[in-house]
């Protein structure tokens, strides 16, 4: 267990990259990261004050631009990736070879299944090291991956939608309590912040504010993380995400079945048993739903339900940040278990 | 078919009321409304162009307070009532009696189920009047029940969620392609005005902002209108409601199962079919979704889907805009169709 | 005065534009408007309501790429522009020599005094004609312009900033009520859109939300058309804009000192006189002041004002629509006195 | 120096209230808050985090009826009151013959000058003692008064609009480089929070969304406050405040003339140099405008400032998060700089 590590972040301009900055910037475990640009990444400035002036007043946030000979002569001991999932697919194998950790913050590694690959259309240079390396990495789900995370050397830090689904999830349906051949409804509505900052129409205020839209349908990448990390099959789920007129927060609305009518206070034991040792979701009592406000800015994800009186019919909801325990939080979070550290480190 | 007929409002100083007053102030063949308010009613003033200053500059909108005689006086028509529904069920027998249409846009008059009912709480009189009374009310969405608003002397106008809901099933389910033992998930959003005008801590700015929560799950009142509309049984629907951080509009994602791998355009043809006749219901493309904005200060019911590689999941969202098609519009509209005109009138 | 026109607009893809395209639509006196695109505009597509689906439904608003021929193919009476201002700077004289009317949403033309011209650059191919044309073109307020309006061929419509800030100062400015040379002070407030349809990182969602700045202090292009219609000179006169995170509307907070201690009364009354026969101005009583929401989705100007108990520092406070009388429904409104109709026609 | 004290709150149920026992919870040199309720307060329960689940999970947070035994008890050393002004003004007495230090965030102990004061319209039990702890008093901006909070028993926190105005102005008011004859315009903006927690109609979220207003025009109570701070006189200061569509954040754009045309960087200079020893206060180089984002969860005050060509004219604009640096936080700052420890520790 290290005393303390030297951290860089590549992509650090972008949302999720920034709110990794500032939390690697007062973790008291890790030394001032080492803030990395990419050749042609758009906001590109000397210092990242200068592009979030929220920050300055702090002796400054140099941005250096990215180069390996630089990144060795950093003594960086792990490598945080915000960037384009094709970049993270071309930067990983040269950073694991260098002896590196990664913590991948794009879904370039967290698919082991080829078809759910396919949906982002890798061109792997050495696609035998690719499925090497693959088989190796560890999807980023403390909650889900404790032991495994202690030997990684590739974290695929897991998606926004796709952590406030599997958290809510994964204690029924691991107890084997949830019908699944009935199949899942997940109804998520994420704030905007999770398009990246990047402008598009789709991010244009007046096109978001006073709205609401599905999008996707049928068609969102982090599908098959969900379906991998709980064992579905493609039919058994059914995920609807909605842009909302917020800059940040998650919810969704999640929609069993259960094998047999259930009394609720078991359906919150089996949740808070598997949630013990986990500092960072919060069980709600039965009856008891979060909202997105609870966990804004916070490394939490919230869980509630209400079951309907026929005892089989239950409404999952869990909310999130989607820039904390939704992308950075949850990228430190998994630096912590990496490095043996507690898991709250540098998260309060 | 009369010319022109005197129409009153009750309540037109909360958001459907007023929202209301507006249309039929502008409506062609109306004569400039009666705005009644009521004793006690909050808000109360001499000038409904006081309470609402976006309408100043019109000549003028008094409110009268409200009695019997003076509705005689004033040879009042058809009566509107965006009142509580305590107050709709107390009154409705009155002004039936007096030989006055009735426009109720609570939920005093759409359940005909004891059980849904029994939500309510209602505490009639002569219960047996009001049974007869519900006995002739005709539920008030006129895609679904043209013919009956004809002859209706007691509208029972529809409720926002449950107009949502309907119109985007009805096509479906009534043509026998919905799998209704597998039951239907309605996920749907609502902006604040939906909640009424009433300051409250659920309504209160700091609340609903950067935020969004869900709420009356398994529970909602509007559950019993969207049953008996649909012919479902309860255990067949589970809806829930959430609050959306915008003033208006409600977006409702719908989870069906068909009955048989069914094609795309199938489905677009049999909704097409279903609303031909109906100005105000646009179905979408295949694979097209509606999102608030399209349909916000307009009386569309907008609907579209999205149909699973399989061929059975379906994913339906439909829109309106509350205060309009989901209120004050849908009254008009009712009204349009009671007293024999063209649908569109006082509504484009 | 022409019983009916046919107008055409030019850029209609944009907000101002859009707006403008729905206008004109249900105007009782145009026929159905041309919509034509230019090469290399954003959002092409061939029908309007691709791009907003808000429209669809009334028959399709289809979209004719621009060019001369067409246009006189067409019999187009007038032309709106709600294009660029170069465009407009280029088009308007081929335009005028056709013999058709413009009207032109741009800054292109609104500006006599050559210094306060500079900050958009013109690179006329024809100066002298352009000189000529600007000598002929009439400021598009018509409250201000209604005469010279009833004979221009070329209408320069106002800045969305500058006609809320014109129409509060020129009752008390004229009547030579306000101390000049005290300097007046100009707070305004405006919503997104009018920063146009064009998605940059300032209109990015997550950027104005929960947000709130200051731009172009000093530095702003509509503060040269303020000087030249109020008559004052540079140095009288400090704008500062502000970008709010709402879609639409502004709000300006106006600080002026009177020349003499004046009573409340006779402010009213000397802005409600200046404004007797102008139907979209309303004047608020002494003490009421205007919110944004009162003048959303219509073409008023709202004007009220509170007066410190010195009787000389006076706070007036305007608002409007920036797309409805800040745009598009000044712009049908300068149609419609161009053309000798009712000044409200289209309009309510 | 005390190593560490024991901190109470009263009404940590209100949003100033809650965001201060939240810092007060994490102050490394201060104990675990002792958190109190006033009879008859809203929203009492026996929990915080009942009322506000975001803090749940940290081992609760308790609520005590407050009496003055349990205050004793609990060995109290410095007692913030975060109460209507009535409560303030009734029990600050008796907390100061107890001899515990109290911060008081109301305006109950502002204002000297009586004129200023009548506004409260106090009524006093005892108004000779009241006029010596008022003498006492310090207020509560320690970039103004630091000497005297090392000292002071009684400390009336600044109020948030207050805070940013006397802040933005008080280098160059001191430095005599403003011509106060000619006026100062203060025009500010607020998020909704600035009006506390009880519903009213002003607060719901259909009145504040979508919309803008402003509000107690040349009647604001923290104008006195402002007005003593600067040592203007009534008649040299307009202050407009109005209230944002944001939960939180306040903007105040200052326009001010200078005695003598002044260069940019003299004006830099002389804030840069005021706010030396100032870690809370952010001066942006010229040109370089705050906006609310940069400040919002922080106790930074942050100012900037535009000047026009004329060296004469200036626009100073000013951002802080009004529950924070214009309450909770600077509530912890007077704290910090009373005990003599660093004015930072707890609020980064």
């Amino acid at each position: 267990m290290p005393q303390t590590i030297q951290p860089a972040v590549v992509g650090a301009t972008g949302y999720a990259g920034f709110e990794l900055a500032r939390l690697l910037a007062r973790h008291p475990l890790a030394k001032k990261p080492v803030l990395f640009t990419r050749n042609g990444e758009s906001g590109a400035t000397a210092k990242l004050d200068e592009l979030y002036p929220q920050i300055s007043g702090n002796g400054g946030y140099p941005l250096v631009p990215f180069d390996w000979q630089t990144l060795r002569a950093k003594n960086v001991d792990v490598l945080f990736l915000a960037t384009p999932h094709e970049v993270s697919r071309e930067w990983v194998p040269e950073a694991i070879a260098q002896g590196i950790h990664v913590i991948d913050l794009s879904g370039a590694w967290r698919l082991e299944t080829p078809e759910y690959r396919a949906i982002y259309d890798f061109k792997d240079e050495n696609p035998a090291l690719a499925d090497k390396l693959m088989a190796q990495a560890v999807y980023g789900i403390p909650e889900l991956h404790r032991e495994e995370l202690k030997e990684a050397a590739l974290v695929a830090n897991a998606g926004c939608y796709a952590t406030s689904i599997i958290l809510a999830l994964a204690p029924l349906v691991r107890a084997g309590l949830v019908d699944l051949n009935h199949g899942i409804v997940c109804d998520s509505k994420s704030g905007v912040s999770g398009a990246g900052k990047q402008p598009t129409q789709k991010t244009h205020f007046v096109e978001v504010a006073e709205n609401l839209s599905a999008y996707s349908v049928f068609n969102h990448r982090h599908t098959g993380e969900i379906l991998e990390q709980l064992g579905l099959l493609p039919e058994q789920l059914t995920f609807t995400p909605h842009l909302l007129p917020i800059p940040r927060g998650i919810l969704s609305t999640i929609y069993v079945r259960m094998n047999t009518a259930t009394p609720s206070d078991a359906i919150e034991a089996c949740m808070k048993k598997f949630y013990a040792g986990s500092p960072w979701v919060r069980v709600f009592p039965a009856g008891k739903l979060p909202q997105i406000q609870y966990s804004l800015h916070t490394n939490y994800c919230d869980v509630g339900f209400v079951l309907a009186p026929d005892g089989k019919r239950l409404v999952i909801v869990s909310c999130l940040d989607n820039l904390v325990k939704g992308a950075a939080g949850q990228a430190v979070q998994n630096m912590n278990v990496m490095f043996g550290w507690n898991e709250e480190e540098g998260l309060r």
